[in-house]
């Protein structure tokens, strides 16, 4: 029983591992797309967007299964809990990029991005990418330590999204209110998107050490 | 065994409508901060907010306590596991009032709303609040037909948010970027909150029916 238990528990976190890979090479797409205001890369991430919802869902049955077979206790209850709220952490995640993909899509062929921004959203996408590649590193090694770095990260990000605030709001922006409103947006979505993966990270710790890191307060 | 087990769901599902009453409560007054630049009010919804988290934990303990003692299989597992969705959702709506709550702060004594867009937040306030004591009653009628008059409401806040991007974007905008930046913030945070209140009922409706209503994309 144990044996089966630890088995199952084993597959659910490759399917989460395999979820992060999604999603980091959903959010890598979507940026390129909308650097590049490429049509054909937006649309890949838009119709990919269903494999990632397909996965969550396959992720929930089989917790679903592992709770209702083994109807495990304690912490073995709680590690199953925890890979169901991961599972749409990174579904959220999914998300997330396909709102950075419509964007590029909606905008398509004029750039969403004015030049004074664009090192911004590279630099977001980089750390996204980074951060989702951290959590399937982790919940693949299960290193706590790896799990704080995600912190350090996501710090990073906050920083951006900030400074991105006060290019927008400065006097001499010349770009227009229509170009800031998009650009408020898609700050929000990297910025969460990065949230979605400590929240990932973290619960993977909860996992190894039972106990749960603070859920700190999104940046904002 | 069985009748206890009712006995705990039925309490399970009395914190999450009083969380629902809660939230409701936090985006009225935060509404109110925002529309009246009321500090008080602001500082109020901030430091209520804690409270709603405790009271998703407590939802949570008492779903694992649940799960752990009762071991339900089949739909009483699932009832379970929406609960704890649910209590999560509703955790989100109440950041999200949060956050209209400090944006209310941090601009005080201004008003953040420049005159063209005070009718819509008061509007998507209204929506707002409705949809949380929609889903009250839903969660405490087990109404599956109220359940689908939350997307009614909530299409009415999807067309206030993309009304209000119509507003800030037209070549007439007069208050310039950085009030704009805040507006499209703030309607997000609306539009965010309605999309988790029908979350909420359709977890509900899932409940009562053993079916998923199409947990439908957000409109953005």
């Amino acid at each position: 029983m144990r044996e089966a238990y630890q088995l199952e528990l084993g597959k659910l976190a490759d399917d989460l591992a395999e979820m992060c890979a999604m999603v980091a090479g959903a959010m890598e797409l979507a940026t390129k797309a909308l650097l590049e205001a490429d049509l054909t890369l937006a649309e890949q991430v838009i119709s990919g967007d269903e494999r990632i919802d397909d996965a969550r869902s396959a992720c929930e049955e089989h917790a679903y299964a592992l709770l209702a077979l083994q109807a495990p206790v304690a912490t073995d209850l709680r590690t199953v809990l925890a890979a169901i709220h991961a599972a749409e952490s990174l579904e959220r995640m999914g998300d997330l990029a396909l709102h950075v993909a419509k964007a590029a899509r909606r905008r398509h062929p004029s750039a969403v991005l004015p030049e004074p921004v664009r090192g911004y959203f590279a630099e977001m996408g980089r750390v996204a990418v980074s951060l989702a590649g951290k959590a399937e590193s982790v919940i693949r090694t299960q290193d706590v330590a790896a799990a704080r770095a995600l912190e350090d990260a996501d710090d990073e990000m906050d920083d951006l999204h900030r400074h991105l605030f006060t290019v927008t709001m400065d006097k001499d922006w010349a770009h227009g209110v229509a170009s800031a409103v998009d650009i408020t947006l898609l700050g929000r979505f990297y910025e969460r998107y990065a949230d979605h993966a400590v929240s990932v990270a973290k619960r993977v710790v909860f996992v190894v050490t039972g106990r749960m890191p603070g859920l700190g307060e999104e940046d904002l």
